[in-house]
């Protein structure tokens, strides 16, 4: 295993993407069940509902909201903004309207961007009820003045909150938490390259015998988040590390932003994987805004969460617009997202820390045969450096990662390394 | 509150070191007497006498000196050194003398500086008994050879070490030590800088409700804190931290020499102060010389009493010099001093730790009515930064200023963001 | 004493390496018993024997190797290769062998350095029994296509492993232990330096009264360090620091690598001793290869041993070669080189912790007559400010050297003013 043995995975994860993309999504409703409903095609997620009304920790599970039609006439009846056209063009969460509005009216309920004049911004209202539509800025100024016909066809009930989850067991009890964000609409990179990305790893931890369980979480931003915390805070201590994962299809290099809990030696394997990944990244320490990992990180849990992405939140033109389409996302940056975190789970999986069995004096190790299981091997000078390496410092208190760091060497060649010393009795095992 | 906020105080306090230049200090003696009755008409400061022989620790409290009048004649009886000019001319703690002298015998006690030829030198013999004078260069190259009359009428008799204390309550048994010394005779920046400056902190925090004690220590340099540490050893446990001041009225940047003791918070308190100042500095780790932070250092109190200066002592050509004189410290440098004194004693005052009462997730802030009461608030988005820093940290860990550093921000943000969360109780005080 | 106190050593250090230059030497063997004979001359050396067969941790000591000739004849019956013109000419550990051969025969039998090819290398088989001669590679090239008769009277019976050791006791239960490797055949500065470094160390060493106990220990390389360490289990957790020598008569600036338990006093001490040497040097953390610092270092003892060199172990191409001769060491590096040993035993030997008798305020110093002991001293200065640092700094946390490195003052000043304070009764030794 390890980056490069895996190929043309890439298209299938766009395919994903173009199935998903004419969903239009919120944080509730019928988008969300039928995302989901996808997603089951390719992973066994089981599907949760939390009704409107149910108290997590500091909030409550509001109204759910489906939408059916949206549109703006012009005087003559022709309808010149249409949400059938693009799912952006609702203000998202929009209170239902239907009603005769002057230009002035309209315009105070015109979301556009004047930097911008040909995208559609991305606007939610979740916690204030009011009604408005998303537009082109140069759309907007070429509105005649006149009266408009505005017409919201939504709906705010009594409903569900719903979100996914996939356990994949492992031989320890310990788990590892890949979460991701489900709740925009029709958003490429933002988030739906998160999505796919998560399932294509989960059908790959699969087919592994792994040691740690993989939770896979597709949430709602936010309240999603805190409700799965809320219904599973008495296995939440369970969770050795987590990634939150989002943007990762667009051309940029990779952003790592490190868990609040530090030192973890998950931050520890992401950095040496992208080092030796070749591809530019940037690694910040935690801040408390992004994405839910200022949930699984506040300080009531203060779980080990990194967050991964390619450009960050934020930190491209196309981001909360309808630029982040299809053209954006592309197979081979999702492909190489994919490669990354299974480098990572394959890293985290198998980081473990040895107890060397002849702690007294180095080993003889000629008569062990081990020169022999090494010949032929390309790799068999810099496996002999390695097993000084592992033996010396397999010590009880050095995870291979350490040991790998330590010798400036890639971690999997102080892994296969170690899995030879395993097979001949001189490592056992610790953790 | 805050820099910037107070102005026109500078020439109040420059007002203060003229009328206290002329009075001839000591470590003992009526000169300190007379300053610390000066003080008095501002604050209202106790005077402290410890009689000579008392033993303070290793030392024992000298003799107490007094001088009246000192001078040395020519051959005509003219006065060519005279101590009613300038309080420099007398070696400080000088013994008594009446007698003729040949040139030779005069220059055995005449103290000059050749390099600076047109400057009085400071100079002091407080635990070895001599008379001597100190001129200019200039001045002792140009005696004529001839026969001189000396005479000093000085008194090294039993008496006080005097020194002043001023205590402002707070809400907390804790204290903050601000400590200056008061035994140099006319020499502006070092030290009357340091008393002014003391004494117009010492007017603003009476006029504050503070969470710490302030205690002011007004004492002759080394024996004088040496005498206040033995008097007071049972109370000292509650100075949580210190500051000795002196040169703060030139034109130099600031110079904060740390704590001894680290890590204190009044190290990242001044750290954060000066950054935010503008103003140029140099930080220095403990070096254990200097003025009166040696002994609050000592290791068997080791208390966290950093030293804060503009120019520190032997840093700039004036200083210990007759040039170091009322043209040498000016209203505006003060008043500048004064102002960061200021900031850092409010910073000291409200670096609080606090708990976040919501730690499980975020708490939900529209339904609190946060944003509106920052609504119209200039700082509304940095404020809403503030908020997700504030309480994600607020773990009981990490105190106010932590979170400021942190999150790049200033600690006044931070301070007064907190105090929002504080009313719609979402924070409670920890210490 | 200190560096720069002692001259002309250098001379009787290279005359004892050319003594035993001449020695066949091996990891066990009469080469061995020879060259501890030669050392027994200098120091009382107790020589250890330990029988073929004796376990010793993982390792199983060997059957004893001996030579008495070995040579290569052509077809003319003339030698063209003789061990008795160099030691090297065999591999070290031969099995013994007398035939005829072909001249393919024979190159399968021949170690030549095509890159180096007018130097004979270094070549050891210990634990896979094999014959073979080591030559030139011109030779090797100009070899005709006829038949060879070669002779190898070499012996593998059982007998012993030979090592020596010498213990200097100390005023402390704790020990330094010195080690060097003794089993190489004619090369002198891998490592004919290193045994006359420690000689002439050792010589110096039994002249002082020491605090630590010295004990030398000369082994060969690996399993000699193994017997050692086995059987002494016992008494090693008395090593408080050591220094595995070799490679100290080149022209190279100096290479310390540091222990491998850290931090340990033992890596400041080098690390001082080094900056203040004015000698290049390179410092490199702890790597489990090289000398017997890897079985001193291995994780069932830890102990603080580092590694001193002038130009490390393969990092110079006279490196195991028969370059590596006795023009390639010059007793003006062997004497800089025993001088360092010298400085750097010097200091751990007086690197203790003091306390301060007076941790109360600065204790008064004038009456101690204190300035009397030091004026005339060229330093005096230096040393005032020296009293300043120690007496602040002895606080039973901080070292001799702790207070050097804080001051940036010589280790030797600190020493020398600590000695005042100690007649003074101002400090007390508390380990």
């Amino acid at each position: 295993m390890g980056v490069n043995t895996f190929i043309g995975e890439g298209k299938n994860m766009y395919k994903l993407i173009e199935e998903l993309y004419p969903i239009c999504r919120s944080i509730t409703g019928d988008g969300l069940r039928k995302t989901l409903a996808i997603l089951q095609q390719y992973v066994p997620l089981t599907i949760q509902e939390v009704p409107t009304g149910t108290e997590v920790f500091d909030w409550t599970i509001p109204k759910e909201w489906n939408i059916r039609d949206a549109w703006v006439k012009d005087k003559h009846g022709e309808k010149i903004i249409d949400f059938r056209n693009h799912n952006l063009h609702v203000l998202n969460y929009s209170a239902p309207v239907h009603q005769k509005v002057s230009l002035d009216e309209l315009k105070e309920h015109l979301y556009t961007l004047p930097e911008q004049p040909d995208l559609i911004p991305y606007r939610t209202s979740y916690y204030q009820e009011k009604w408005a539509f998303c537009t082109t800025h140069r759309q907007k100024i070429a509105l005649a003045d006149e009266e408009y016909e505005v017409f919201i066809d939504s709906a705010l009930e009594d409903g569900h909150l719903t979100y996914g989850e996939l356990f994949i067991p492992g031989s320890s009890q310990e788990e590892v938490l890949i979460s991701c964000h489900i709740c925009h609409p029709s958003l490429c990179n933002d988030n739906l390259s998160g999505i796919a990305t998560a399932i294509f790893l989960a059908q790959h931890l699969q087919e592994q015998n792994s040691y740690y369980g993989y939770r896979f979480v597709f949430v709602p931003v936010t309240i999603g988040a805190i409700a799965w915390l809320a219904r599973n805070e008495a296995k939440v201590s369970r969770i050795k590390y987590g990634l939150v994962i989002s943007n990762l299809g667009d051309a940029g290099g990779f952003t790592y932003k490190k868990t609040r809990k530090t030192p973890s030696a998950i931050n520890d394997v992401v950095l040496h994987a992208l080092k030796r990944s070749g591809i530019p990244y940037t690694i910040s320490d935690f801040v408390p805004y992004g994405y839910d990992e200022r949930q699984y990180a506040s300080p009531g849990f203060n779980l080990a969460v990194g967050s991964l992405m390619r450009s960050p939140n934020g930190g491209y033109p196309e981001y909360h617009t309808s630029a982040d389409n299809l053209s954006f996302v592309r197979p081979g940056y999702l492909e190489e997202s994919l490669l990354l975190l299974q480098e990572i789970t394959f890293m985290l999986d198998h980081n473990h820390v040895y107890l060397n069995q002849h702690m007294k004096g180095e080993p003889q190790l000629g008569r062990r045969g081990l020169y022999d299981r090494m010949s032929g091997d390309a790799d068999v000078q810099r496996k002999q450096m390695a097993v000084l390496w592992i033996l010396n410092y397999s010590d009880g208190q050095h995870s291979l990662l350490d040991i790998a760091e330590k010798a400036g060497m890639p971690f999997s060649l102080v892994k296969d390394t170690a899995d030879i010393l395993l097979k001949i009795d001189l490592l056992k095992l610790v953790e």
